[in-house]
């Protein structure tokens, strides 16, 4: 029996290759000669860069560059360089250079905080001939609208004195102009794909400031004094990329990296699908028949492009069912959950309350994955990509076997 | 598909045919065309008249008979009667006299209760021409060694004037001797059955005072007294009825009821095992592709004969795979329940607490059954009573199938 993979991280507990690890452990002890492929997933946040590194083929590699953090203090960020249909690719996690875990940047006000260390990376990747990029904007400490990106790659933000000034939320508020003039041209032969799980424009009551900066640090009398320079900030912009950006999905995401990248003429797209495409999802699932994926926690919201939910549908084209086993399962979403999944289930034994499963999320997870595959094993999947399920009724649930 | 639901009930929670009737839920929702076979088991305890009657064949009666409460008050105990092999059966349960949930008993202290209402039963049966009885010995609110069950069939006990003492711990102290003379004569014709899940002997460290007293109301001071009035009332009673069981696995049951019944020439089994063949488990077992059983919490415990674990053992035969859902699986006893369970699942979705796992009981295992069998559709089983289970290795999972 061929098994797939395909979790994301538990937020809080476990990163998905660690997932994988535990219910690996559970199923080789039920089925020790089952062909298990792993396939950790990400949505475009934190782990989306060891997702991709982990599937990708030989030649990939993890780099590091040293650019200035978010709160100005150096930092070694890591990076990805792999070979995709003859185009060398960066994968960027925007975590890595301004991420909320970094601590010297969080002792730094948000105020004062800059997304430059980004475009300095890609400045090192352009220098370095790579014209094709996957950022994903998960996981940033940031509020500076992407000025800070911005300014690093050329332009040219200034007072209304032609000073210019720095790329962050109190630097901003002074900006007058923005000077296209040294820009970097090679910029104009990128493809960038910019991958986020939100779809917030950058300003207003849903925008980044009112919506995500208070989990960075802005104060609730701040609010509207940031979201103001930002929207200021992205009319100017406006005139001086000549692209209207503001309110597209995602321009909020990141603390305005969304913004500043779609600026740039870069695509927003589903993190997890292109993740899956990354990892190469659809080849492992091609000749497996069950496929288990999950997440810190699944609820309706899963179905709206998370990776669980991704999975699932790549699974359904192969005919692959999928079980969800997550930390906890929202019990009135599964009723929804229940049409694209080969079952859903929580980790808990029993009466158990967060900090216990947190604490014991590995054990749980080897645990609820070998009950899993003893039921398996006990109703055995006769079938084969050819032949499809036999006595199988898998209209009625979600996946479809290829013909 | 045919799929037999087997489980205990869930005490505190749902009786076991509320369980089957929230697992049946679950399954039609993905299942739609599955025959579902209910079969709510018993360990001899509390729900076992119900689930033998709720198996029953077409004849079997529900009827109540007005006799005295462990507390002095009158009770009307339901019973239940049924022809096997063409003679006919009562079903006793001693809850349904002594029962500990009685709350006017409750009120009567623990040293002044009797089971005098059972031996009224048992004669009222005796008159009607009944001659086999399966007594349920489990629940019971009483510690008067049986005394009562003895007193009412004639047995009489007096003190060292001849005068009667009451059939309670208090009136057993001054216990001197007991008169045979009047015990009812028919008892050396009957064919009793008593039901237990506890093995432990009349008296000592491991005894019924000892361990189960306290939870009658035995306060920590009387213990002591008790067991030894206890004690001298098994050596009278050997003395008196010429049997030796004060020390044999059971006579502790239900406050020494064990003991006296075993007096009586009562034979001790599993009250599963009983529960198991009085509800017909093979029969509906034999043409099943899948099994659910259950109980309020699973632990090694639950290997000792318990409900689910008999229901696992009787399907090995038909080689039918069962899966375990409980309210909470202890985590430690998952290796080892997972040698005779295709699967062992706890009810919680997610953190939740005791009392919201108890509260949200049916829903959550409607649910877990659908997920369940989502998984199991998406693997199904393609067997036949004749065929075995194609491509399973059922050596390795505790059930062979019969060929």
């Amino acid at each position: 029996m061929r098994i797939v993979l395909a979790p994301d991280s538990f937020k809080g507990s476990l990163s998905a290759p660690q997932v994988c690890t535990a219910l690996a452990r559970g199923l080789r002890q039920v089925m020790p000669d089952a062909e298990i492929v792993v396939r950790p997933m990400a949505d475009g946040g934190e782990g989306t860069l060891d997702a991709v590194l982990a599937a990708a083929p030989a030649g990939a590699r993890r780099e590091t560059a040293r650019v200035t953090g978010a709160g100005g203090e150096p930092v070694d960020a890591a990076y990805g360089v792999l070979a995709h249909d003859g185009t060398t690719t960066a994968i960027i996690e925007a975590a890595q250079v301004v991420g909320i875990t970094d601590q010297a940047a969080m002792r730094v006000s948000v105020r004062a905080r800059s997304t430059q260390g980004l475009g300095e990376l890609l400045r090192h990747l352009l220098d370095r001939g790579i014209r094709r990029f996957v950022v994903g904007l998960g996981g940033s400490s940031t509020n500076d609208g992407g000025s800070g990106l911005l300014a690093a790659l050329g332009a040219e933000l200034v007072d209304g004195r032609g000073k210019r000034i720095a790329p962050t939320p109190d630097g901003l508020a002074a900006l007058a102009r923005i000077a296209m003039r040294d820009v970097d041209a090679r910029l104009a032969h990128c493809d960038i794909r910019i991958l986020s799980d939100v779809n917030n424009p950058l300003t207003g009551t849903l925008g980044a400031t009112a919506i995500f900066g208070p989990q960075k640090g802005v104060q609730p009398d701040e609010v509207a004094a940031i979201d103001a320079t930002l929207a200021a900030f992205a009319r100017i912009a406006r005139d001086a990329f000549g692209r209207d950006v503001a309110d597209r999905p995602g321009a909020g995401a990141a603390g305005g990296l969304g913004f500043a990248f779609q600026l740039l003429g870069a695509t927003m797209q589903s993190g997890a699908e292109v993740v899956a495409e990354q990892v190469g999802l659809d080849a492992a699932l091609a000749d497996a028949q069950w496929a288990l994926t999950g997440e810190g926690r699944s609820d309706r919201q899963t179905l709206l492009a998370k990776a669980p939910y991704v999975v699932a549908r790549h699974a359904a084209k192969h005919g692959v069912p999928v079980t969800l086993v997550s930390g906890a399962v929202d019990h009135g979403a599964l009723d929804a959950l229940g049409a694209h999944f080969a079952g859903c289930f929580g980790l808990a034994d029993g009466p158990m309350d967060l900090a216990a499963c947190i604490a014991n999320a590995a054990a749980l997870l080897e645990a609820r994955a070998a009950n899993l595959a003893r039921l398996v094993l006990a109703h055995p999947a006769v079938r084969s990509p050819r032949s499809g399920s036999i006595g199988a009724a898998p209209g009625e649930h979600g996946w479809q076997p290829v013909e």
